[in-house]
């Protein structure tokens, strides 16, 4: 496989999904502050995506530029990720059109979730065929998952509180990881 | 021809291409799990196309990635690969919207059809430019040729088995020429 | 200037353009093959724009490759050009939407013109900073352009003229600077 | 961090934003000169916001070209920064709709305010990362603001002369910037 053409494709596809994003925002029905505020959700559920996205585009960064060798199983692994990636605004736009039901809730908690776990698998298939390559944040899927089931219990039964939730973790992740890479840096 | 950039440039037409495919994608219709499931038809096209495209980019970056020389007639046989490729979301839409009629899943049949064969073109112009160069899943194209009759004569009478096969056939390329690349590197 | 990047953004920004035009077709009103011809304007208005937008690409690209300098007058004529045909895929869905008045035909027609004008004076920027480099196609404007003139007359006087006259200009181009380009070749 | 893969993203992502301006544009209301005229704060807007987009991908293009030093810091204020870019495309789209109303135009204005001051944040992290890099049209920031300022009390108060403001500003950062870059050049 070819590295840099994969990088590029999948950075091409990344950079369409996060920017139709925006285009799934519903226009303010009307000029006032108001009407602004009243798509808050869809604007919480936007931006905190966005930021998902980033966090994963950089580790997805680190990992392919430490990476020597990459195979037929990777560009696969790294397109089921991109399949169940493609479905985020899909799932976005079904949840900031009705914020609040449960099920729209979940089901954007389930795609992200699995868009981790895929995520989580590819880096496995990197770090066989890279055996000196040390996988950034690997602790850090423990804890991304419990919050997956506190966020779909939330959407459950408070789906404002799971809304809530989402730019919570975006930020907890950033910050989180920003943390553990500083440790790191520190021992080396 | 810069062979690098024409590579990147039909990269990003890929890209762009396979990511439209999910904004055709119609939004469930209420918050249930039923308004999501109503929706399995445009679902299953959906996945299966894009796997679909994800087969041909790597058949695609093989080629490239082997050839030393690429002429004039390669970048229109390329542009009449991208410009039939082009069609895809728009009859996967078509069909989402008329999937129990033969004539739109029969003309997503003829658009993957002739796909492939300006595919098999592009692929001739770039082995008689090599001649060194082996294509990939070169005894393939028969066996699809045969799965696109079919599926042809499913739309025309059993509409919802047409629609079915397409994942079946997305698959059965992936793990077919995954079982030819093996076979492949065992002889090597 | 950092010509691979600026190339790599303007082939993004053409790849994004070409694929908008299809997202502009509008879906066939119907499952049967009189709903997919009644769109053939649309179809054939995309198919030709498809292929002049390839024929410019190529220019482009070959102007770009051979030359070494380019300046901050190079950029905002390039961009400049982007922005010309950043208007086609909004005056083809307008066309597209009145077929059978002259004004979405004419406005077409200008926009397409200024755009191959803008297209010449980025040639002429760059044959300026590259002495030593010829224009590909430079004999061919002058006929291109009193092609144009034909087709806003025909757009005046009887619009689906104007329409057909389309893919025949583009078809021409196509098969025109292959001519000028194989002779060339002969010649040295 | 890898500089060019951040680069390329950072470009597919701007490429794909300046060119969903255009489809935010609303097709003419009929075939007349008048119904295209009727949009002309919408064109106004859009060729205004495509022109500010490529100033700022110029700028964006000299410092990353000079720098040889970013980290994490530099990816998040860059990820900030797109993301206030990718609001741009919603603003210019809910002003076309409501442009005779303060809101929407304020909102426009608050938008490309914190673009800005993004873009400004990035560059300095950039200058403190690399103390040789001399910052592009660093006085010009504080000019820019004041511009601002101006139209948002035209659009407080004369929202058409708010929007007639956006395309006079853009042009005179062309220019204005155009104009530093010459005397700097005649300097060394």
């Amino acid at each position: 496989m070819n590295k840099e053409r994969l990088v590029a494709f999948t950075d091409a596809i990344i950079a369409i999904v996060v920017t139709l994003l925006v285009l799934e925002l519903p226009r303010p029905d009307g000029p006032s502050i108001n009407a602004l505020l009243a798509e808050w959700r869809s604007l919480v559920i936007y931006i905190a995506t966005f930021i998902l996205i980033m966090v994963v585009w950089y580790n997805h960064h680190i990992i392919f530029t430490n990476a020597k060798t990459i195979n037929r199983t990777t560009y696969w692994l790294n397109s089921l990720w991109l399949l169940l990636q493609s479905f985020i605004p899909f799932s976005a736009s079904w949840l900031s059109a009705y914020p609040q039901s449960a099920t729209p809730g979940i089901f954007y908690v389930a795609v992200t979730f699995l868009w981790a776990v895929s995520f989580q698998l590819l880096g496995r298939n990197i770090e066989k065929l890279n055996p000196d390559l040390i996988m950034p944040n690997r602790y850090a899927f423990p804890l991304l998952y419990i919050s997956y089931v506190l966020e779909a219990v939330l959407f459950l039964f408070i789906p404002i509180l799971g809304i809530i939730l989402i730019p919570v973790m975006a930020g907890g992740i950033v910050i989180g990881s920003a943390i553990v890479e500083r440790r790191r840096d520190h021992k080396n």
